[in-house]
């Protein structure tokens, strides 16, 4: 593992770390945050998964998260959205490939070398970061934005107990329903026929999640017809999922809008973390 | 218009009064609360509409909603749920006639002549109570639980400018594909194609509300079935209403319930009342 950079953050510090990953097969570079409790003792974890054409750095620098995570002395992890590199597939649209990894593992060529994220996020980085870092890997939650609202979403149904709490900001929910989904899903894994239960609606609908749930979405969001969160606060009240869902007056699908209720996702997260 | 009964309440006064209703034929019954400020001067005011078998006490005593109005400065009406009396029909089930209004006119027999709830409610009880008392009817604000949902949803919507938010306690969000509806219009209102708006799923897949929502709903609602939820909520997204849908885990259609969170929505009203 190699540091890239650290600045002192809130008292904490903001880290951003590279590694080889055998997941995907390349380098891979995440930011993580600490706050100053860690250097007396590990602390709670939340994972801030990002959205289409993000980096690592995108959330780090402009989603706000570090300030309520000093706070409450939570570490926030920013990894990437997929493999990068020459030698990493791509696709010209902004939507497939390098920066869209959708947090699955392509079984389907060109992308099954090295288009890994399922695996990445939810089995290599826990492991490197909890070896590596004063975290503490027994409580753990997860959070992320539109596609990366899908990972978090997906990943906190499909791994019971990893994970405390779950929130999103502008989720996909539904993605076998969407342009956004149903293109990757094809490109990625093939016949719809082997697309893996990987669509929050879905997992919904089968044993939900065993924590709390909570989802904000602008009322102005511009790929709100994209994001399917109908399907999914249907499945959540069918399921008596407890969870907020929350349509927010006005607000889009940018940064501006993540960092106006970032506050609130952390203090969510806190209650969770700290229970 | 008779006083029942004045007791001081958190500074201020809860009042139970009775007046000859025009629009229903009887004597109806209603309790106001009215804070300290209203003393100085007209207050707004917040409808609180009650359940089934309810009358206008059950909220009144124990809903908890004094405390926080006082704090707000907010004026609360507990109207009752139905007319009552020997004169007038009734039916042995619990969810029929008397305190079962469903804050609709019926326009069928035995019911006609004395279930008017929609006119007492939006029309009469109003004009009556902005006349006796210091409330400023240019800030209202609408609530309820259960049945008393469903009329503070379908008041909100269907009569657009009148309130500025609208919340509600585990609403019938779905009256005509319910059991907790379809009985009740179809006695009250006869052949189905007679069956008005009055659906708030319905009034919102139409305009909506102009203005935010808030609804609270229990995970274990024994009558979760019932209320039709889910319908709402995806109205809600599809409509990109402003809105926050909150799953409570372990409460279920008890005035607990509705205790718990009386004071969110109080503060949730009183951001739109003092606006």
């Amino acid at each position: 593992m190699k540091t890239i950079s650290e600045n002192r953050s809130f008292g904490g510090t903001q880290g951003v770390y590279s590694h080889d990953s055998s997941a995907t097969g390349t380098e891979m570079t995440f930011g993580l945050f600490l706050p100053a409790e860690a250097q007396d003792g590990p602390v709670p974890v939340l994972w801030f998964l990002s959205g289409l054409t993000c980096t690592h750095a995108n959330a780090m620098e402009k989603a706000g998260a570090q300030s309520w995570a000093a706070d409450h002395g939570i570490a926030v992890i920013f990894p990437d959205t997929s493999p990068r590199g020459e030698d990493v597939p791509d696709d010209d649209a902004y939507d497939l490939g390098q920066g869209a990894g959708f947090y699955i593992d392509a079984t389907q060529e060109p992308w099954s070398k090295n288009f890994k994220m399922w695996t990445y996020i939810a089995d290599e980085l826990p492991a490197l970061v909890g070896e590596k870092f004063p975290l503490d890997m027994g409580s753990q939650s997860i959070t992320g934005h539109s596609m990366g609202g899908h990972g978090a979403l997906t990943l906190a149904m499909a791994l019971p107990g990893r994970f405390r709490s779950v929130s999103a900001f502008a989720p996909i929910c539904n993605p076998t329903n969407s342009d956004w989904g149903r293109k990757q899903f094809a490109a990625y894994w093939g016949d719809e026929d082997n697309w893996g239960p990987h669509d929050a609606t879905l997992l919904m609908q089968g044993n939900g999640f065993d924590g709390p749930v909570l989802i904000d979405t602008g009322t102005d969001d511009q790929f709100g017809d994209l994001l399917g969160t109908a399907a999914l606060a249907s499945a959540m009240v069918e399921r008596r999922q407890e969870g907020h869902l929350r349509m927010q007056k006005g607000y889009d699908h940018s940064y501006y809008f993540i960092s106006s209720f970032m506050e609130d996702h952390i203090i969510f997260h806190a209650e969770a973390l700290y229970k």
